[in-house]
């Protein structure tokens, strides 16, 4: 079986590499400077066919940020084995390394998701959702953190914290190195969980 | 020297009071659902006369928001005197019930002031500076904890932390209580800049 030299790719396909580039641009670019036009000029295609493929500005920018969100996702899935403390501090490495290559965009994410507009924000929280689903998951005997109402209500409260840290971080890192913040955020969780009475 | 049954207000003092009424408003109502329609109603006087005070919509909201944020300065003041943990906890005390207690309108100036308007960002901004800043000047001796910028940084993704916190619980307590949740805003404090190298 040889590869064809040139693809067809499908719809799908083609509106997922779409998104790819999208969410390439949106590293060093906010939400607001990535437009359907800035898009369609770097993808070589007409802005009819970006209508095409997402129905609209509205419906563009939730497909990018969709994509951000599953990526974001994928690159801090935990390893499948290992200690739970080991995969915890795998996973948030993975988080800590995507906000600082993507920061500009992430920042407008947060941005976005915040400033009222209902679906931008359902994808955001979902997506902290599922990340804080890993830690029980990823921990199903409560080894470093249990399941409980209160502890979910401080793991909330920590992401936004860790999220706001990261950010800040980025503009300036006031005299820790990446392996200290690593070391803040990921002792800060069972640090605050000792809080809970 | 006898009180006059009907005192006329200067302009300044009739526009401080429009701003109280309006900070009242909020906190049962979302910065969206205050007007100057609304206020100018609530108050009864002419749209044109809250136009006069505050000169347009983006002037009334921002002028509402910098009077919310001087009464929640004004209401987390930490006592004179005491040991600086006890201040600490006094001054949080008072941050967690203004926000209990105006958590709509609370909620609403944390979307304004990240959605992207930079005069209400900076109200924001600057309103945490000032509280954080009461950790240094309240504990001169960096009893509870030391200035340092990497300190600055972990306050700053605290307060976050806490903001969110107070928010959340407001919509389910997750079996906390109010002393609970105090207890763990003031003891994730020396927690965290523990977690600092």
């Amino acid at each position: 079986m040889t590869t064809p030299t040139r693809t067809r790719l499908s719809p799908d396909e083609r509106r997922t590499q779409l998104l790819d580039l999208g969410v390439r641009l949106l590293a060093t670019r906010s939400l607001d400077e990535l437009s359907i036009d800035v898009l369609a000029e770097e993808a070589g295609i007409s802005r009819g066919l970006m209508y095409h493929y997402f129905g609209g500005k509205q419906g563009f920018y939730e497909a990018v940020v969709q994509h951000a969100a599953d990526d974001l996702y994928a690159r801090t899935a935990p390893p499948a084995e290992g200690e739970p403390l080991e995969r915890l501090l795998a996973s948030l490495t993975g988080y800590v390394d995507y906000v600082i290559a993507n920061h500009t965009g992430y920042r407008s994410l947060v941005k976005g998701a915040t400033a009222g507009n209902d679906n931008l924000r359902a994808i955001y929280e979902t997506t902290f959702a599922a990340l804080a689903d890993r830690f029980f998951t990823s921990d199903p005997g409560g080894l470093v953190i249990p399941d409980t109402p209160a502890v979910r209500l401080v793991i909330h409260a920590w992401q936004a914290m860790v999220e706001d840290l990261v950010l800040t971080w980025c503009e300036d890192p006031a005299g820790l190195s990446r392996d200290d913040l690593l070391h803040v955020i990921t002792a800060s969780l069972p640090a605050l969980v000792d809080t809970l009475p």
